[in-house]
């Protein structure tokens, strides 16, 4: 029922990624049934495929997370999440209301990391193909574990959304020697060094790092990631603006852009970022698709979504998970030191 | 001597921003006596409204700033702002070492405002004009008073650089609530608000806001402003890579792109952020110009410089930055009860 457009998306956009999606996988969909069921009708073979789990009512796009807690219950986005607990599902993907989705998220599933919040991940396009950015906006005030715990999450799903055998990591700072910046990153840079970790990790990065690609996995804490992916989105839309301001500047530009149109369009393609992002650090799988998303884009969000659930992505954060809290004890030590 | 040019680049710069400047503005010449007189040599007019003063050394570009410090003195650096504390020269320019201009500049001329190092501006273009942010990378750890700093010298600085009578001030958050972000910017909030400044300060903004020109100045810590900087510069780079090569892709692209190729350049130079960064907090003016500015680009930061040294700036800094003690102290009872 979530995003911008509701069942006539997300339907139509199940059906479509049902299609390349291995015959096991089955869609669960939760909202107004008469609605969703009017959907369904239109796209053939999507009813011997899905089933329509009714929700009286629905968590609105401008609620407070608090407000979404206390009145959440029997809403389509609760019980979407309700089924991954149950285990009818195995993963969710919602369009609505992101604080409410993470909100939800954490009371019914539990944080499985020492996180505040879920930890929203961002893909961002470089040149050579797309970075894993975290945390973009849950966690405000984190400190070196909890960054490292970032690196371990981010790297896994890297892995099972990109298909990297052995993504690289790397921590967001002002420079790259060692003394640079302050406490929280010197100290995750030496535990991610020194903790024995199943991470290839490569050391500070810088901001313009990020759309250079010089990492796959970039790492930092809830405010600076989410000043940051603001910031890029910003100076894309402010240059976007700018270039068609500019190509429709005069005749002669504006035949040139026409020209140019389908090179143009392609442009856009590859500067727009892909619609997922995973909630991650949930005892359980919830993937947030854009509100905006059109039907192309949630059908990716759904294949994105059947991908991580049959990829090895929650067992592999859990192993180095495990191995963390005996790192932390051994690095200890070290930090007079250092 | 400074930049990627030296003498080559600065001299004309310097006999092309006097052209246009009154005639009582005059230049002192910092370098190797023998190379800059030859450079002078080849400029009509600039002889007699310049001054060289010889220096026997120069600082790397690539000297740390320990390195620079200890070395220094005797150095065209070094003189530049030694004549600034002598009383010989009003303001300096350098398109030097930045690292270097600045351990230089707090040594010889000391800190105004209680920071470890004077805070870096860039200058962000956006649809309407540039913003003013601050500070973007010396000083990393900031407390709520180092914030409200900024704010004092963002707002001076961008009146008299850009001659906005009331520039508007906002600080940089993750929302745009009063209770969001971590302690300092929630405490630099309240500071603004309620601290009796003569500043149009217009609360919390968010990354998107610096290119949207959403307020005249930004103020955030260096650690956040340096990440912010460099991912909006490395998203303007990702996308111009991305636009350079979709309008070369094939035949009928590229001759659109040649068709609208006066547009594009204005594009370009549209979205490029002016050369200028003023370091603030100092006894003194300092400007820092990019080091690889070329002579068009160094002639408008003396020009930049010219106008900076005859504006209120330094006054209207003082006069704000001494009722701060005041105000901190009548704002503070009130942090219990916020």
């Amino acid at each position: 029922m979530g995003g911008d457009h509701g069942p006539s998306v997300v339907v139509p956009a199940a059906a479509s990624a049902l299609k390349t999606l291995p015959p096991h996988v089955r869609c669960l969909l939760h909202g107004d049934a008469a609605q969703v069921k009017a959907e369904v009708a239109k796209c053939a073979g999507l009813a011997e495929r899905s089933e329509i789990r009714h929700a009286e009512r629905v968590i609105g796009m401008d609620e407070k997370p608090a407000q979404a807690l206390r009145r959440g219950k029997g809403t389509s986005m609760w019980n979407a999440v309700e089924a991954l607990r149950s285990g009818d599902a195995t993963v969710a993907v919602s369009a609505g209301n992101t604080g409410a989705l993470m909100a939800i998220s954490k009371l019914i599933l539990r944080m499985s990391a020492d996180l505040e919040r879920p930890a929203l991940v961002a893909s961002v396009p470089h040149a050579r193909g797309v970075s894993t950015f975290l945390d973009v906006g849950a966690n405000v005030d984190c400190d070196a574990q909890r960054l490292v715990e970032f690196a371990i999450m981010g790297e896994a799903y890297h892995r099972a959304a990109h298909g990297v055998v052995r993504p690289t990591v790397g921590l967001l700072n002002v420079g790259s020697e060692e003394m640079k910046g302050h406490e929280e990153v010197r100290e995750a840079n030496r535990l991610l060094r020194e903790a024995g970790l199943e991470l290839d990790y490569r050391g500070f990065v810088e901001g313009d790092d990020i759309t250079k690609g010089t990492v796959d996995v970039i790492v930092t804490d809830g405010f600076t990631g989410n000043v940051a992916l603001k910031s890029m989105e910003g100076a894309a839309r402010f240059m976007y603006g700018e270039l068609k301001a500019a190509l429709t500047a005069g005749p002669l530009s504006t035949l040139g852009a026409l020209l140019a149109r389908p090179s143009l369009l392609r442009f856009r393609d590859r500067i727009n970022p892909p619609p997922t992002a995973p909630l991650l650090g949930l005892n359980g799988l919830v993937l947030k698709c854009h509100g905006g998303a059109g039907d192309r884009e949630f059908a990716k969000a759904i294949r994105a979504a059947a991908d991580l659930a049959q990829s090895g992505f929650a067992s592999e954060i859990e192993r180095n998970m495990r191995r963390l809290p005996a790192a932390l004890s051994i690095a200890a030590p070290a930090d007079g030191a250092a």
